[in-house]
């Protein structure tokens, strides 16, 4: 089979044999964003053709290709998702003379409030993990730009929630005043340690967000430690903002990020484990199983 | 005497009676930032060199201009201070022949944590307010890029907290995903009290913002509408940080932001004030007072 993750900004495919084995691997810069009047068969032909040609199926591809400005929308299924119902809720898209390609949905819930949330792509990183050991009741974080805390029980998806914290680092640090004082010095680990604990103290994130200038000012934070701290308040509030956090998390994502919220989580008493950056394909081959063979 | 409100971006003077009342007032886009080679003299003769050359004095300056990056730095004075207790710290800068100004400092306090906050500028809208209105005890609040709500006793500024309200708005409409879906619609008030409402639930801020652009994916808000729910969930996340809020706010501001604010805090039951938004230039004259005359 096929297995593709192409996102907003890159595209990832693998060759995967009947047992899941990656025998090869095609990475682009060739996300959504960059493919023009919506030809994705194209894109995907100039990356894979040689695999198609071969008679490799199936193609199974998750993330942004799914949404409203990819090939195709994939509605959002509904939490709770096991991998047999989000796979039910496949969308496929059919280009040429019998060519044919399955998109995985992604997912929405909503909370005890009301208000929904959404996730496209982290989905299938999850059905990837939950596969190897997250068969019983876990708690599921992938750091990132718009992070997931996802709750998992016996093998379905019951209710995630996200999180701008790496957006709103990336847009502080670029665009507001608080960029200003801070150098490319190495990340300081004692620093985001310090801005983890402060965002447990009373004030909240905007007072908070504020105390890196006047700290910097008066002469208490180094301009060389100032984006490490950011980040620390901003993951710190992050985990301060969830509900009775204990135990173990799991941990699914690059390792830079997963040792940074490892480092966090242990303030908390909480004990991690870092599960496989490449889940995302394995969640792909589980769900291509659900196919009909053709 | 002369009294300049002298910011960022930003240069304003007015030529005042000796009763106070104002008798002229210059405007210009001249900010500390547009100066250049530290050429501030100069800076000031080109927009009140009448008003010097007919020997109006003394010339008191408020704002950026006693900043680091200003004419000279004033150093922060330390709160509880007074009027008369910040008129004691002002800085004097002279050039020409005898021409001199003073340079009113910023303030600085520290909170329970020892986390420090700073002010330059406000301090002098606030002796503004507190001259005519503020004798006894009162919780003021500055909305803008970076509110400040502080506390005044007897007549003295004892304690305030800043919060990056305005600009994180500002940052994240101009640079963020959730930008992507705001259009220039009419700021609408419902919209705007619902993001006051949301702020106040479980979640926290970071995931409450992520809920713009769900919540906008899913249909539950429109594009038109989003600018103003991002905005009530900052000011609602601000308001919900603060200690004790009840009682009686007085606001500190220009209309629109006073508005606003006055809104977000009828749902926390609590009433509020107006105050004269040109303290600045009462402040101003309020610490010219203490100065010995020439």
């Amino acid at each position: 089979m096929i297995a593709v993750d192409w996102g907003t900004s890159t595209f990832r495919a693998y060759r995967l044999a009947p047992d899941g084995a990656i025998l090869d691997k095609r990475d682009a810069q060739l996300g959504i964003l960059a493919v023009k009047e919506g030809r994705f068969a194209e894109a995907l032909e100039s990356q894979v053709r040689d695999w198609l040609e071969a008679g490799e199926a199936p193609v199974v591809m998750s993330g942004m290709i799914g949404s409203r400005q990819g090939w195709k929308e994939a509605p959002y299924a509904q939490c709770p998702a096991s991998a047999r119902e989000i796979a039910a809720s496949m969308v496929e898209v059919r280009w040429g003379n019998a060519c044919s390609a399955w998109i995985v949905p992604g997912l929405r819930c909503r909370d005890a409030q009301g208000v929904p949330d959404v996730m496209r792509g982290e989905e299938t990183q999850i059905l990837g993990a939950i596969d190897d050991v997250l068969e019983h009741s876990a708690r599921v974080c992938l750091p990132g730009t718009h992070s997931k805390w996802v709750q998992v029980e016996g093998g379905r998806i019951t209710h995630f929630a996200t999180y701008m914290t790496g957006e709103v680092f990336a847009v502080l640090k670029a665009h507001s005043i608080l960029g200003r004082m801070m150098t490319d010095a190495d990340f300081d680990p004692v620093a985001f340690q310090s801005g983890v604990l402060r965002a447990r103290e009373p004030g909240g994130l905007l007072h908070h967000l504020f105390g890196v200038r006047s700290r910097g000012l008066l002469g208490d934070l180094s301009d060389d430690d100032s984006a490490a701290y950011l980040s620390g308040l901003l993951v710190g509030n992050e985990l301060a903002a969830l509900p009775r956090l204990s135990g173990r998390v799991y941990l699914l994502g690059a390792s830079p990020l997963t040792r940074l919220y490892t480092a966090a989580l242990k303030s908390y008493g909480v004990d991690t484990k870092i599960l496989d950056a490449d889940a995302a394909v394995r969640g792909l081959f589980n769900l291509a199983q659900t196919l009909p063979r053709s």
